[in-house]
């Protein structure tokens, strides 16, 4: 395999981007990587989104954006595995640089989730339809679920989960991408309205829309470039049961875990030695059992890695600095590109307020649906 | 990068398949292709299909197959290219086994399209939803517009788009997993009901249940399994304008085009090397112009190689033996991989009676939308 680097990234701010198409998002995004990387021109692009089919009525958008971006004819795809498109479109890049057929790639994310479609119904697509939609369950539900069982289990309780929002709100208030750029107290997240019991609005990740792209190529080229070297030194990815009632035990995120360790074993480190991480905090609680599944706590003791500040930007091992889904916003499809920019930006020392000291070794976790798929990507600066 | 080889095909009947859903199916296809192969696991697997979001709510297939086929927890991701998207999950899992990251990696495609949906709706979703179908505009008014401007610059006629339909229909007379295995007439296209003039009907392909799936592993661990070598030698994918509109010229196929010159580069051979080739025939003008932009016949000159039967099982270049998109269904998603299923038959010469004599080189080219992205494969029988 050839080694990979990234040398380009680029973002929308998230939110609620009212004026711009699914299309112009992508554009935006791909333009500031593209620029970034000072590269003339691209081989291949892939493009991560969950279902801009139910979002917004257009599927083929790897052609789509190839088109628009001003690419085509080169070969551009889209990959989708729920809210770990992102993730997996960047593993995608990767393998095709790493495979020799394409030097310079793209990885993209998009989604356009407020235009109007019923995006309950478009995100429940990501679970097993016919055993727990059709059953009337949606993923607050399925979430609030794992962390009943989490609180049984381990004794934490809601003020965890809302340590993990405030905490996150902290770091996205000092994101200028972020879609709530705005603290929040422990109070306010333990008061708002209760969606599924335990998980508050506050515990959730927002419905929106945005963009990121990545440029991939190899080490060599990057070199020639003059640009910082990022290396990509694992990429992980697996898969678990669809159906969150089909598992051995509802708090086992094996797809994580897996990815975990094959990205751990390819890039020949342990948990620890691991700066930083961006992981998918879809719910509070997910951040709880990544922490576990990553191996940055043992089994049950996240709650309290959160409560000693560890997690925190000056923490042992600051988790979601970019302000994760809850604070930056999740438009899904974007979101596992987004990780990798706010990596790649932290390990260039360019995160400004936000910015972790001696970031060296970055991780980033994208998931999708309930745990079904996930991907662990670690990048190091050369 | 590794070579690549071809080791286990399997598909199901394509059709109305009311009793199965789009698990039931895909998994039947998988477990024919992994029986085929005489393999005991797979490490990784790369779903292609539409819109299974608009078909019939379920998206984050990757990880449902993998779960449902029992090959969770392996990487297992969906690719989306519109009716192009099996031959790009081939083209993944190629890129996969090349670059080293895993040995053994299935590549299946599926669709359900025949469960209730707006099945016209969801396949706009291919076009430009701005430029194109909130025009008004379908799929057969498409392919007419391109059917006209061929009949006014070569002189063709209705009549060789009904050849097209009369010879993929006796060979899917022959192919016990296609959906209609019945002759017809140049008369029953003519008389057919009007789609879109000219398209009729009998001109397009049906809309249709159906899955297929291939193994492909390193030419090494295919020797030691002792299964026929059927190697990969060539893989080219490409994009153009998604609106048909913006084209140059609406007859020139880029993508299909610059997949092909790709593919045949990677080969090392020309066009007059191939023996047999799967080719996208949604509507029976397709067949046409990629026969032309494949080089098997000059510009404008495609029907009149029709014409003198050189298409035919006996002729100088088969064309769709296993009786195409048109007479062997387009489950569209699926319709990559059993292009692969149909190559690879013929190169073990296990094709029945639709047998290709001397059969030693195979093309597959799928394509979405129209025309907007295209993969064009090539193998050997080693």
């Amino acid at each position: 395999m050839r080694e990979a680097a990234v040398i380009g990234v680029g973002m929308t701010k998230f939110g609620e981007l009212w004026t711009k198409s699914l299309r112009d998002i992508f554009v935006e995004a791909g333009l500031k990587a593209i620029d970034d990387a000072g590269v003339d021109h691209i081989d291949a692009m892939y493009v991560g989104s969950m279902t801009p089919g139910l979002f917004v009525g257009q599927e083929h958008i790897g052609a789509l954006m190839a088109d628009y971006l001003g690419v085509a004819p080169i070969p551009a795809v889209r990959i989708e595995s729920a809210c770990a498109s992102g993730g997996f479109a960047f593993r995608q890049a990767f393998l095709d640089v790493a495979s020799g057929m394409n030097d310079i790639v793209l990885a993209g994310g998009v989604e356009k989730m407020t235009d109007g479609a019923d995006v309950t119904y478009a995100l429940s697509t990501a679970a097993d339809q016919e055993y727990e939609c059709y059953q009337g369950i949606t993923f607050p539900g399925l979430y609030a679920m794992i962390a009943n069982v989490y609180f049984e289990r381990y004794g934490a309780t809601r003020k965890h989960l809302a340590m993990v929002a405030v905490k996150n709100h902290k770091n996205g208030a000092l994101n200028p991408n972020a879609q709530f750029q705005s603290e929040i107290t422990i109070d306010d997240v333990l008061n708002a309205t209760m969606v599924a019991d335990p998980i508050t609005v506050m515990d959730s990740s927002p419905v929106s829309d945005g963009g990121a792209c990545v440029i991939v190529t190899t080490v060599d080229i990057a070199k020639k470039l003059n640009k910082p070297i990022i290396k990509v030194i694992g990429s992980g990815a697996g898969t678990d049961t669809i159906a969150l009632h089909q598992r051995d035990d509802i708090l086992s995120l094996n797809a994580v875990r897996i990815a975990g360790e094959r990205a751990y074993k390819m890039a020949g480190i342990k948990p620890s030695d691991v700066n930083f991480a961006e992981v998918h905090d879809c719910f509070t609680i997910a951040e709880l059992c990544i922490i576990e599944e990553l191996g940055f706590a043992p089994r049950g003791k996240a709650a309290e890695l959160i409560e000693k500040g560890e997690t925190t930007l000056t923490g042992k091992i600051p988790i979601n600095t970019s302000g994760g889904l809850k604070s930056k916003g999740h438009p899904v499809g974007a979101t596992g590109i987004a990780q990798i920019v706010e990596v790649v930006e932290q390990l260039r020392g360019n995160a400004g307020k936000r910015q972790v000291k001696n970031a060296k070794i970055g991780l980033t976790q994208n998931m999708g649906g309930s745990g079904a798929s996930s991907t662990v990507h670690i990048f190091k600066l050369d």
